[in-house]
């Protein structure tokens, strides 16, 4: 199959270029790089030493003895991507090519704005080229579960049927989303949504949960081939987060009580969901929502986890509570719906002490890279609060 | 009242900034001139002979003894936007600085991102201005009742209230936008409710229904302070094109069966609800929304009601199905709840037969500057299908 990875340089692009290389398809990648040049904005980076895009294309290549097509540039810039799309004419597109952190959107009204572009513009501008190019491509894009937020009612999968009234419909899910970056991938669904209505195309939105890990089986054998490892407040996923803060001596910065929940899968297993995805495309006209996620944790359980593990192994780790820099609810229902992947035949790498140790392990080969600076709180979600600091 | 109007060159935002300003109010303007940018562009226009904008603000100041501040920028702009902000310190801003045409939006990729990017950063920028310099300040923004589509359940103001599995919660009501212009509105909907609820602003959305009318009690005094009215295909709304097709002989173009309903209102109500809406701030965190027409009408009924009208000022009119350039249901439930405003004490300016023969009586006096080549439908939503024409 012809696939187009946007994003394809990212932590969870270039793993699934990877696999579907690996599995034979005929895949291409487009980047511009903009995830390393935030980091080199900010003067973080990422923990795994990454190639440059060139170096592991061609490791891949020596490697493998599949070659990946690479094209450098914008998905914001629409005659950029227009070409690609014009040229590659994917079956599948797999779109990460988005600014990805909610406090990177919370940091400033430019940055804010930097998301919203990047993200909105670049999704329609996609919108645009798989209509005029290759109008029975199915479109795979990555949301978030952040986009439903914390309602009261259990989060269904994109859609809830509605009794009102005497009358009935099926209507796409509220949304109440936790950051303008979350609230940019609800603006794509929106768009995304009224393409597959109005011009026939095939879509899905994976609502993804937050995700974990370093190693999937292509990333692994060669160290040329790792994926990024972002553990800064900016960019790292709070497992990922902890990991690292244990093996350095940093406390587990843990937002508040801790008692916020929330949807976590395995970096494994965004890469078989995307599979899984690919393989069975949505219907023309059809937009299909997928809850992507395969536990539901508290950030203070994964906290506990990550102490636990680390005492294990030799660790002192404490957890300390830091006043929560960004606004959302501490106490609260959640329960969401997410079988669509598992009717699929998605068989979840679930979370336990022994993965968090292997965690551990390769961290350890890399703790060197570790910035420390970079890991506590600073982007707080209403600057007019109190000054954020140690609850 | 320190009154910010963005968009005050424009249909609405003209007529409501002299209402403002006659009433005593610190009244100041921004703009771009987009408007007048776009329609030079096709090579059509207003109908009336509308004064440019610093001719029309020297004639206001002439007949009213008051001044009104102009800004000319673009809210596109952060930094201007921002220091205007600063600098009026405004208690209300009126946002209608927005691209409000759903064909123009539908016509190119180019125009799609334009609308978006207009309409979404500005609004966007708007918020952040309003956080950093005068977080008290009420936002009343225009929005549009196609932000909701055509649900086959009854339309509430804003929110729903929603049982499901035994737990209940009210959350946003879903929304299935009928344009990419309506999706730019569900996006500035979606984040303005995120900056209600994360930085504790006070804000209004005002979904409009479709608008008709030319004259308000403060334009229609002194040519010069006429407001502009749009015919064209791209930025004229059904009944006012429907009005200048029967003076100048055109057809009446109904789309399809012409079975589509919507919610309209008089321009002179839609200046009312804004000016309740300021009276009546939402609270400080409030998200408050209202649905702003006063009466539901099909398109059919429309052309049934100038025909009528215009027979009997002696016009001979007919109605023509056109082959539907949308993507749209043509037999549908609608049903849509308005009640805030008139509990405001809004007094609707209801439709009939009178109030068409008035409005083709101020259209007789321009008729001579219509130009026909603009008035029959070309922009389709969906290019792909068989090429629009005469059904």
């Amino acid at each position: 199959m012809r696939i187009l990875i946007l994003g394809g340089d990212g932590y969870l692009g270039w793993p699934t270029a990877l696999r579907f290389a690996a599995q034979g398809h005929d895949v291409s990648l487009v980047d511009d790089f903009s995830r390393r040049r935030w980091h080199e904005e900010a003067g973080t980076g990422s923990l795994t030493p990454i190639a440059d895009f060139d170096a592991r294309l061609a490791a891949w290549a020596e490697v493998s003895g599949t070659e990946v097509r690479s094209f450098v540039g914008s998905v914001q810039d629409g005659d950029f991507l227009d070409g690609v799309v014009a040229e590659t004419r994917p079956e599948a597109v797999v779109h990460y090519g988005q600014q990805a952190s909610a406090p990177y959107s919370m940091a400033s009204r430019e940055k804010a704005v930097e998301t919203q572009y990047a993200n909105v513009i670049g999704n329609l501008n996609l919108l645009f080229s798989i209509r005029d190019h290759v109008p029975d491509c199915h479109l795979v894009k990555l949301g978030t579960m952040g986009e439903y937020g914390q309602p009261e009612i259990d989060i269904e999968e994109g859609y809830i049927e509605i009794e009102h009234k005497g009358r009935r419909d099926t209507l796409p899910f509220p949304k109440l989303p936790a950051s303008l970056y979350h609230c940019s991938k609800v603006h794509d669904s929106t768009n995304i949504h009224f393409a597959c209505r109005t011009w026939g195309l095939r879509a899905t939105d994976l609502n993804q949960g937050v995700v974990y890990g370093i190693d999937t089986d292509e990333t692994s054998g060669d160290e040329r081939l790792i994926t990024r490892f972002d553990y800064d407040e900016i960019f790292g996923t709070v497992l990922n987060r902890f990991c690292l803060q244990a093996v350095i001596g940093h406390p587990l910065t843990v937002y508040g009580a801790g008692t916020q929940t929330r949807g976590f899968l395995n970096i494994r297993d965004t890469i078989a969901c995307v599979e899984l995805a690919v393989a069975n495309a949505a219907d023309r006209g059809e937009f299909r929502v997928f809850n992507q996620f395969t536990e539901q944790f508290s950030v203070l359980e994964l906290a506990e986890l990550v102490k636990h593990a680390g005492e294990h192994l030799g660790y002192e780790v404490e957890i300390r509570h830091y006043e929560n820099p960004r606004v959302e609810k501490e106490q609260h229902y959640y329960n969401a719906v997410h079988t669509k992947l598992l009717d699929l035949g998605l068989e979840p790498t679930l979370l336990g002490e022994e993965l968090v140790e292997s965690m551990i392990h390769v961290i350890e080969r890399y703790k060197g890279n570790a910035i420390e600076g970079a890991i506590d709180p600073r982007t707080r979600w209403n600057p007019a609060k109190s000054p954020a600091g140690q609850a």
